[in-house]
């Protein structure tokens, strides 16, 4: 069992990757407040997300840096190397589900321009 | 909002640290199976994760390396300074509660001896 | 394990009740939309919710019927006795967590005036 | 946003009913432990779950009365019309996965036997 649900905010804008097999995928990190207040005030947590294929689309047509939303999916854990040849092990959410918790953004502002 | 849910097995044994301020902590890696089986065969996540205190301390009064175990809790950021005076960001599972799902760690084992 | 989350609306004004050992109690339905939409359109679950103490003191300050809010908690299952001297079975959840996901209720309203 | 997550046992044996439109579905109550015990001692929760198609057949093929399962899924509400005419409102879970907690049953003991 693997079970995980976020609210908070995005802290960079949504860009689509496109990797090897046509697959499409996203990164993001959201921006979690923590319940209680301590001594050092309000405390944040950033917790790292992906999202594939549809969800990664959903996101990235609706949602821009600095939205607020809701999150549902699972931890998964995976390493890679990075340029350094490094091996880094890396802790994130697997996002299966979306939830819209303002307005969404709008995409052709043309829609908006009114005839005179 | 920040919730999760896990059911997995301890990869190693559980030690309290006492620090600073007479705190006590434990942290340790859940090894959880992912619902489907790739091409690879199955997968498994390791999420790390911390507990404090009194659930601390029953996760080391009771549960050993393997046990399988579900813990309810949230995800946390932080950073610390390492060896190499590195800065390294974690995310791991802060415990909230947890739940035994399998016999429990035999605290004297002179209970078991048998006399002849 | 008994974890759940959800977001969506209060479908009432949030009344207190003073229970016989000075407890303080709230009564509520959550209405959450459905993910998927089917044949009829969108579909929306009424999930009863119930709150004591400071979180029915915080929901009853700061929330009114209509307002979104996002609710960590768990379920639970009980029953009584109506006043037609029928037993009744309920399941509810038990709101740990209040996260408000829109503007906060005006307390006094006359913070708004404004003086001529 | 509609997520939850238990841990608990099945208070009966898993049947399934086909209806309709060729659908099968099953139905079945969840007792979960609380987490704590109060002055009448351990308390349990009796959640009401549904499963359908596929999921509806592992519960049936693997699991039966009294076995400890995980499961995680979301709240519905519904309602119906039962035999005395009367409408009746119901709050269950419908199971998106299931987690075998204990070893599973076995279907066809022949399986066992070892020919000599």
């Amino acid at each position: 069992m693997n079970q995980m649900a976020l609210v908070g905010r995005l802290v960079k804008e949504v860009e689509l990757k496109e990797i090897g097999e046509g697959k499409i995928v996203t990164n993001n990190t959201l921006a979690v407040k923590r319940r209680y207040k301590n001594e050092q005030g309000q405390q944040t947590d950033f917790i790292p997300v992906v999202a594939w294929g549809p969800v990664a689309k959903l996101l990235h047509t609706y949602c821009e840096k600095g939205h607020l939303v809701g999150l549902s999916g699972r931890m998964q854990s995976r390493s890679y190397v990075n340029k350094e040849e490094e091996t880094v092990f890396l802790v994130e959410m697997v996002i299966d589900e979306l939830h819209f918790l303002q307005g969404r953004k709008i995409q052709d502002p043309s829609l908006l321009e009114v005839e005179v």
